[in-house]
């Protein structure tokens, strides 16, 4: 997980910002002193030194390495980077809790994405924002994109296009395409909540859960919690609760609630959350206290909007046995980063040619493994410097591929 | 020039490739263990080694760096790598003398140009190769990518679809656009041709040259010597010298038809070569003795196919007085490192829209300049690894992007 850091940049670029004046104009911030020219380079990991290294490894050399790729055509993993290269691909619809904030302001996330995959999973990754934002004209550009990656990690694409987008590439290209604002997501909310249901001697299939926001993440988790067998769950959108009476359902939320909400609720948020066990919020809405108090005993509130979570740490705790959020500052940070890095880099290990359903279990059961006896209400995830975690999830995402059938190597 | 060389891969996965037999059938050879596992990595440039870290390099502190750019588009140069970082796209039509052996086959070539980009010019870069072929499909999706990149350089790319890619990607875009593959190689033959007149007391435009093969480069240096100043150059393809009087031209042919050839010579090579000054050979063909016997005396032979020269050096240097090739193991090495690095560092370093015929002109004056007091007929154009040439190149392409007003900063 060490690695050597350098930034040549940040001196040779620093002085001419004021002399120019472009960027002149920011308020002094660490920030923006950290992220200027970048965060990330490219390096050669072989030596070019003379005239024999250049032949070597560039013409005449070379040629013979191509001649056998275009022979057999696997070799293409063994002779390139390709199989420890993703890219993470966005359209900049969907960043943050920015919005659509277009291709050029989503790259300084995009590359700290990048930079994530490489200090916590060792993978490589190269940002690419794209200028379009039509579903067809991503899923094309990213299969002409796909010999050169390994994997693809979709960033920050609004639904409902992110579903739409993810499946089509998914069906067409032969290397894993992974949502991560999706699935990464829902695998380390699994992780936690088996962990928290662990600590109280339940199932999943003892609890019912209800999730707030019904976008990439409140979608993806639902399904997962499902597919994972939790008794129940519910999901509210700002309209109130998914339900089969609403009239106002896009396509992917009318599936959702053909597979959610076994109790039939209808109305609020409030009104599912009266005696549910779970509360997950992706919403960034707030969730009255009144509300909160109406849970189940001994209920799991896992807020997870940042920077102000749906249910404010203080308010949680006077009524749930277990309290998570998105928040590095409180216990029990519900981070993406515990799970993207070790999913790929275990994908990747064996050239898996996609992210199954039983991956991102074993990715979940991993990922909550790593906090073994040490086990408290507020220890129910680890932290994302626990370097126990992306070799746990890795091996935990490998293995798993391999039973599935997905596995090349 | 010099950086840290790490290659982690090279051990790890050195011992797995018969283990599965994947590639255990490759014989054993230099070149296959250099390429194992890739030849490039990514790397961070800032630090990760806590909570603080993160919040300041992912979110979320960077939402503050991207709200700044969807302000002011142009801040993207500032705070991401966009503008230290390269395209190499490729669709595997045109790779080195093998030809169109497919996007995948082609990675070795795009990872050992990203890797030259990296050593030679201190420019990052990443290779892309396409999953289709269409003219039109290709311009579309570059276009796409472009938002990640400072630059694009074409590579590898079959002619005529070249030309015409370039041209509409340029367009379109205001990032510079490069093929490589005609333009590197017209600038290091420009800057070899002006140091051999140099040496021969002539100029430019007392020469009269002939080029065999009107591919991407015999193209690309037909114009680019006539826009210097040479007196007359004529192109023979296969069927012959490209003259206004034959009907078998493509558009590109027939334009160039329309340009070079002054003298108005129709017929075999041979016939171009009688009385000519310089001969440049970018066709992989054989000219006969007679012919090089033939031209004028004091001529310049530019045998540049690899690995066997149009004309083998033994028997150039019976009529000529500066003989010059694609290989490393003779004087004389007609190389595209010695520009395409430094080309693209002097674009990006003042974020030029677009690399101009002037910058390209003063990239080959920056080349044939190094070579200074030691001019010599086996020395008229520096070795790749003759330190001096990046930042030479990089300083008169910056200061000629300047001079032409095609710098931002």
């Amino acid at each position: 997980m060490a690695a050597e850091i350098v930034n040549p940049r940040s001196d040779s670029t620093a002085g001419t910002a004021g002399a120019d004046g472009i960027g002149a104009d920011e308020p002094f911030d660490p920030a923006f002193a950290l992220h200027r020219g970048g965060k990330m380079a490219v390096q050669a990991t072989v030596p070019i030194r003379d005239k024999d290294d250049l032949s070597l490894a560039y013409t005449p050399g070379v040629a013979k390495v191509c001649s056998a790729i275009a022979e057999k055509p696997e070799l293409v993993h063994d002779y390139t980077w390709k199989s420890q290269v993703v890219a993470v691909v966005t359209d900049g619809t969907a960043v943050l809790g920015l919005g659509d904030i277009g291709p050029e302001a989503s790259l300084p996330v995009m590359e700290g994405k990048a930079i994530l995959f490489k200090q916590f999973g060792g993978v490589d990754a190269v940002p690419i924002a794209l200028a379009t934002t039509d579903a067809d004209e991503i899923v094309e550009t990213v299969v002409r994109l796909a010999p050169s990656f390994g994997g693809v990690n979709l960033e920050d694409i609004s639904a409902p296009r992110c579903f739409e987008i993810e499946r089509k590439l998914q069906e067409r290209l032969d290397i894993p395409v992974f949502h991560d604002d999706q699935h990464g997501t829902a695998v380390v909310t699994l992780a936690a909540l088996r962990n928290a249901a662990k600590l109280s001697g339940r199932t999943l299939g003892d609890l019912r859960g209800v999730i707030s926001g019904a976008g990439a993440a409140g979608v993806a988790i639902a399904k997962f919690l499902l597919e994972a067998g939790i008794g129940d769950i519910a999901v509210a959108d700002r309209k109130g609760i998914v339900s089969r009476d609403r009239d106002d359902l896009t396509d992917v939320k009318r599936e959702l609630a053909g597979l959610t909400n076994r109790a039939g609720v209808s109305g609020p948020l409030e009104k599912a959350l009266a005696g549910a066990d779970v509360f997950i919020g992706v919403s960034g809405g707030t969730v009255p206290e009144a509300a909160v108090a109406s849970m189940a005993p001994g209920a799991f509130v896992f807020a997870m909007a940042n920077p102000d979570p749906e249910v404010h740490p203080d308010v949680a705790h006077k009524y749930a046995s277990v309290v998570a959020t998105g928040r590095s500052d409180y216990p029990n940070q519900i981070n993406n980063v515990l799970a993207f890095p070790g999913i790929f880099a275990g994908a990747l290990q064996v050239r898996a040619s996609r992210i199954t359903e039983g991956m991102k279990i074993a990715a979940a059961k991993a990922l909550a493994d790593v906090v073994g006896d040490e086990l408290a209400a507020d220890y129910v995830i680890p932290s994302p410097f626990d370097e126990r975690v992306a070799p746990a999830v890795t091996a935990a995402v490998a293995a798993a591929a391999r039973a599935e059938g997905v596995a090349r190597r």
